[in-house]
């Protein structure tokens, strides 16, 4: 029998929390989906303000996040035209996010879950998801 | 110009907390989906314990319950073979819900968005959905 | 942090070994489908002569008896019509099966996962999967 | 009247076999997918720890390899922008695999299966397919 982390529904608050917190920082409404270790939603947030189409894009960044294991950035630039990965962004039915702002969360050094972003450019969502791995690690005293 | 009139983002979460509120007296983690008066989801919580299953179910019943402006328990009824409606189930890409548990949320006589619970019977989701209707509009002090 | 079991690779193997045993001794070549406990993949195989039709179908019941905890053919009766729960196997991309064959396996009172049978009747499916649960707590030791 | 060669269940483990021994060689716990020569699902394995992207993905790869029969590397290289096959990866809903990893099972100059790996990279991906292979005319004694 396997014996897997995940993250609770009060962890997956605080990823929230450190986002919208960020989020109003920066002046942009953002689309912020927390997903289990295993891409399931646990959490969504759609900021007053918050793109319609970001809602899916948050949920498939989180998606990736958590189940391919990098951080959706990371893909874009393997996934470019020329690169042996193009061509993935249309697997798991167009799931497969590759714009920045999905990253997977670890937690002693296993992926417990996964947060993404939307509604900024691709650099600002990174940025918005980094703070609330910031946030959520600074809260929780969980390391990485 | 059409004015309308859409549930915030601050109200969304007084849905949530209403809905989590009754799910942990009933004793059941349910899944819980607010989406505004266009059916697009503003906030999703899945409760430690929510089947996997009704994360797309409570979010379908959400939006069934905004825009086609009926608890999907009625539309249950109204949809049963032999009833001029049956099939209905089928339509918006299967998004259209006809389980118990999704209703309207009207604010002033105008649907404002929609709330959909999923995890427990088709009745202890509606129970936990009137609930947080319940809990909303006492807390906001708004009236249906 | 949640704590969750999770089948393991060489448990689910176990679960196709006794499917398939049980399948032979039917007469039945069967698709047999193990998932997670979150309702992905871990294992299929298609006998020789198993059905094309039944490889989805398989893989839905393993899915749905994993994430919706409950057997496939409980489903059945609660979904028909006249029933509360009508319409739920539209729900899930279509991937909620309401077909018998379909089973939680539960180890210690948690659902670790489920296995799915198709290529029989729903009833001879059903067999099927009780067969390779019980063939599972057998060989393993493990207990529901 | 048409008389086709097709993998059989035994012979779809041997690949099965091949890939898992070859993963294990590389530390890299694969998705593993064996489909006949029409692409139908034979077998699939998920090793512990292999991505759950990679699921679909294994298995869009064998398919691939199998009816499209070439490897899916080649089909990286046919498909980048600019060539005039760019945008197969769109076709047959999305299931048409352009990353390395998938290959046709070929014996005595007839494709009889496809074989589809994934979790690791594109090359590393292509690598276990390869052994897959190499191991299945080795056990079997078939040619190509």
């Amino acid at each position: 029998m396997l014996n897997i982390k995940r993250l609770s529904y009060e962890e997956a608050q605080v990823l929230i929390d450190g986002a919208a917190q960020k989020a109003r920082e920066m002046g942009i409404p953002m689309c912020i989906a927390v997903t289990d270790e295993s891409g399931h939603l646990i959490k969504f947030d759609r900021m007053d303000g918050g793109k319609i189409s970001s809602i899916s894009i948050a949920i498939d960044k989180a998606f990736t996040g958590a189940v391919a294991r990098k951080g959706t950035h990371v893909y874009n630039e393997l996934c470019q035209p020329g690169k042996p990965t193009f061509g993935i962004h249309m697997t798991n039915g167009g799931h497969f996010s590759i714009i920045g702002g999905g990253l997977p969360v670890v937690v002693g050094g296993e992926i417990v879950g996964g947060v993404g972003i939307s509604s900024g450019t691709a650099h600002e969502d990174v940025e918005c998801a980094e703070a609330a791995l910031a946030y959520f690690y600074k809260t929780t005293g969980l390391t990485a």
